[in-house]
């Protein structure tokens, strides 16, 4: 037998970095270890006086590097015939945007003594919402100017994104935003210095975070044009050339090891660091992204990706969050789309409303489990935390209608679960309007694993089978997987993304296949659900709902 | 000093009947007594297999009337220089449409040994609601027919009332029926038994149920014509002649107190008893309705009652429940509206969602206190239990909008509360549209009494004063005002109600005046409620709701 080779990868969390070490041949996981950050509450540093912004430090992440990769070689030194020495590549994920001010030898602003304190010298964490009023100035100045930047990102240049953090940090610290020779997003940030060279114009910047957060594109020639930013400010004007021209997909070699954190993680100088990309791109590599396949991350919010053929007309679908060539699979439009609140709209009712803890959402599956479709006449919109696609706007809210004097927590419980599930058809309809492929989908994440009436109903409006992955690090995996391409066939790793999918990606754990007989009151539902949401989130449009409240109650007949 | 006079006032409820004794002269509460009828559940008999059946036993009336009012002397006996033989007079009021099948010599058959424990021989209360399918025929019939008989009950005609039921009879038992030689109406059964004269040609028919509830109305010659009711079922037609030709007001004296019963029940035989009405009505009397007065009795419904001028355009109000020129005031047209639910909405939430026990209330109640107006982000209808008036529509749920992952229990309290004071305003606007003159609002009942941050938030959205009645037992107080009418001035009683009123009617315990700060965020926020109402409501109504989301939020902000 010949020896085995590992891959390893790096997912970074908002609260901790996983290192994951896999099989290149197999796929199989055969150590982890997490670092949980230090700094802050959970590694998220806020400020007192403005709710809105949440940074990090980069020591935090030079630590949990170090401490997580120990870790995970430590563990799998257990495994039998494994070395530290077998490992041939890594590849990294990270959340974002994030992006992080450095001087011009690529140091972070905050690892520099005299910006010690200073939280506009930090990590701008991707939930940090402090830019909101830039965000929207950007989003007005590019429907201006330039429409086409905004055509692949949904329409809306959000707070959480490159350019409306730089733009922020300018605004309220001059000093920091001068001191920053170039901003460099943590995910080119990782494999820059696990390469030795973190000089802004050497780092090999990931068109995942540059296409899906920096209005980059090849077609009009990279990052936004320097009219543009000079209209924004003169500032960010002056700063584009010092930030990049070109980004590149992940699985491409950013470079290899260098001798020094090769020596601090205890593995072979000279192996293959691939090009980072975010931590919901690389997940959705790790459970089997591919042509026809959609990958469903479902937690507290959801985020689906799938892929596009090159030709197809997926650079056009309005309301799809971003749409972006190579940043998923190399070759293939990215397709990024995704719910603002899931877990987060059961968590809100059962704690915020039923007073219930945690342990409540098993009492009410498994009450909810025990009706019919339609039953209980209720239908609500998932809006909670606005609505990420296809509508693209924070500003909208929740809605429940049907309730009676007899209406349970039960119902409502259920009825919340299943706007989810109908917030999830729509986005899947969307796609395929514009000619997105999508017959197999696959789901991965905390409620994906732990709650099979909500996969079930899923199956059930969609009329589609859906199937949960094996693993439960997909992220990690997905890394794991471009830090084997990384590496190459000549060291033992592959030659694209799609062979090392083949070998190393996620199997699935069980598949939920649509029981036909709720599909035509799902279909009723769908299409009351779809008539509120037309009225209540698409300006222009009107509707008579006055049959809305009727055609609940005669489909609660009906299952009844 | 004269001899002090008193009035006795019979109030015959759901689960019990309330005697009191009223200072004719002053208004004085001077005793009263309560009887818990004794049979089914607090007097209800309901059939296991038919949740909508629900009826009471005549003997449960017979033994109350001699229980509360024996109770209600015994009680007045403390008091300096009462004797019974100072009373002069009685007035009735009962819960309706409640009819009960009686024979030819006016006894009921329940009373008679062959239909002993037969439900359908027993008084059908007022919310027996088995009646749907005849109810939505007799409605069909008249639209079709005798649009005109429609027109003052709202435009549907209801499952609860008298048609419905005697027509549900004649369907499920035709035997009961046959028997039936005619059908008296609880509150024209009790004036008649004190009267010692049962025979169904001799009672004095109350023009408030037959009105109400039996589309009768002088102005088209009294009951719905043979004709129409042959069209419904023949033996609805031959029943005509058995039934009655004229109805009178209350006030109008039934006849006066027989022997038997004032020994029964203590009191001097020959005393005025009035002709009977409904409870809510003889409540509005008491609680002092007159032109430009509206009364509403809160509780876990409400019922909103007023008068109008004889020559005023009130009969024409469309989607108000009842119409019925004599009803409440002689002379006047009486105007009844309500709300399906009110205290039965915070009652649900609080228990059924919230899962809280009655005292988690005034737990909500303080933190939805502390909020401001808008300060929510929330918006609901008040549609739980389907919209009595104005859209007289059973088949209407609740809608709450405006949910975000912030939202607390008190926040959804306090929406459930205004979304009942806007359903109420709603009231309010289409009477005034009729020419039907508000501007003075008196409430009473338990809600009313209890929960002030309820009453100033009606207040506010009403933009005028509203007071609380200082009597808790208006219903009763009423009935005792017509008890001294029916007994006349030469008694020591009153010539006409209005006069009887003004000495006797309950004063107010507090008046709550609008906040004016809180009147333009109660307007806008009134104007959205109009909108959902008319969309979800109105049959062919559209409307854009696209900007309803985004205008709580902005109210939101504004009251941040």
């Amino acid at each position: 037998m010949a020896e085995r080779r590992y891959a390893l990868g790096l997912d970074y969390g908002t609260n901790s970095v996983r290192a994951l070490i896999v099989d290149v041949t197999t796929g199989e996981e055969i150590a982890t270890a997490v670092h949980e950050y230090t700094r802050g509450d959970q590694g998220v540093l806020s400020d007192p006086d403005n709710p809105h912004v949440a940074r990090q430090h980069v020591a935090d992440y030079h630590e949990g590097l170090e401490a997580a990769v120990n870790g995970a070689v430590q563990a799998a030194s257990g495994a039998p015939g494994f070395s530290a020495a077998q490992i041939i590549g890594i590849g990294v994920d990270t959340t974002g945007s994030t992006p992080i001010p450095v001087d011009s030898e690529g140091v972070p602003l905050c690892m520099r003594p005299e910006f010690e304190g200073n939280p506009n010298a930090l990590a701008w964490l991707w939930k940090d919402h402090s830019s909101m009023a830039e965000a929207e100035a950007i989003t007005a100045a590019a429907a201006e100017m330039r429409p086409h930047y905004l055509q692949r990102c949904g329409g809306v240049y959000s707070s959480e994104w490159f350019f409306s953090k730089l733009w922020r940090c300018l605004t309220i610290d001059r000093e920091v935003f001068e001191a920053a020779h170039s901003w460099v997003e943590f995910c080119d940030y990782i494999p820059a210095l696990l390469v030795g060279d973190l000089r802004p114009d050497r780092i090999q910047r990931s068109v995942c975070a540059a296409g899906h957060k920096a209005m980059y594109a090849d077609d009009w020639g990279g990052l936004p044009d320097r009219e543009f930013l000079n209209a924004l400010n003169p500032a960010l004007g002056a700063l584009r050339p010092r930030l990049f021209e070109r980004a590149y997909p992940a699985g491409l070699r950013a470079g290899t090891l260098c001798r020094d954190w090769a020596e601090r993680l205890g593995l072979r100088p000279g192996i293959g660091v691939s090009v980072g990309a975010f931590d919901a791109h690389m997940g959705a590599v790790g459970a089997g992204v591919g042509l026809g396949t959609l990958v469903k991350i479902i937690g507290t919010s959801s985020c689906d990706i799938t892929v596009a053929a090159p030709d197809s007309a997926a650079g056009d679908i309005p309301g799809v969050c971003g749409v972006v060539r190579g940043s998923v699979l190399p070759g293939y439009w990215g397709v990024e789309a995704g719910q603002s609140a899931v877990g987060d709209i059961f968590n809100w009712f059962v704690t915020q409303i039923c007073g219930g803890n945690a342990s409540f959402h098993a009492t009410l599956t498994s009450q909810a489990d025990a009706l019919q479709p339609g039953e209980s006449g209720l239908l609500a919109l998932d809006w909670n935390n606005g609505n990420r696609t296809v509508l693209v706007d924070a500003r909208l809210t929740g809605l429940l209608v049907g309730q009676t004097l007899r209406t349970s927590q039960a119902e409502v419980y259920r009825a919340l679960i299943e706007a989810t599930a109908f917030g999830s058809h729509t986005i899947l309809n969307r796609m395929r309007e514009y000619g997105v492929t999508v017959d197999r989908v696959v789901a991965c994440g905390g409620i994906a694993e732990k709650n099979p009436m909500l996969m079930q109903i899923y199956a059930d409006v969609d009329g589609q089978p859906i199937s949960v992955t094996r693993s439960s690090q997909t992220c990690a995996l997905g890394a794991a997987i471009f830090g084997a391409v990384a590496a190459g066939p000549d060291e033992g790793g592959y030659p694209d993304t799609e062979t090392a999918q083949k070998a190393m990606a996620s199997g699935v754990s069980c598949t939920y296949h649509p029981n036909t007989a709720n599909a035509p009151v799902y279909r009723q539902l769908y299409g009351l659900y779809k008539r509120l949401h037309d009225s209540f989130g698409v300006a222009g449009h009107s509707d008579c709902l006055a049959d809305v409240m009727k055609r609940l109650l005669e489909i609660q007949q009906q299952a009844a």
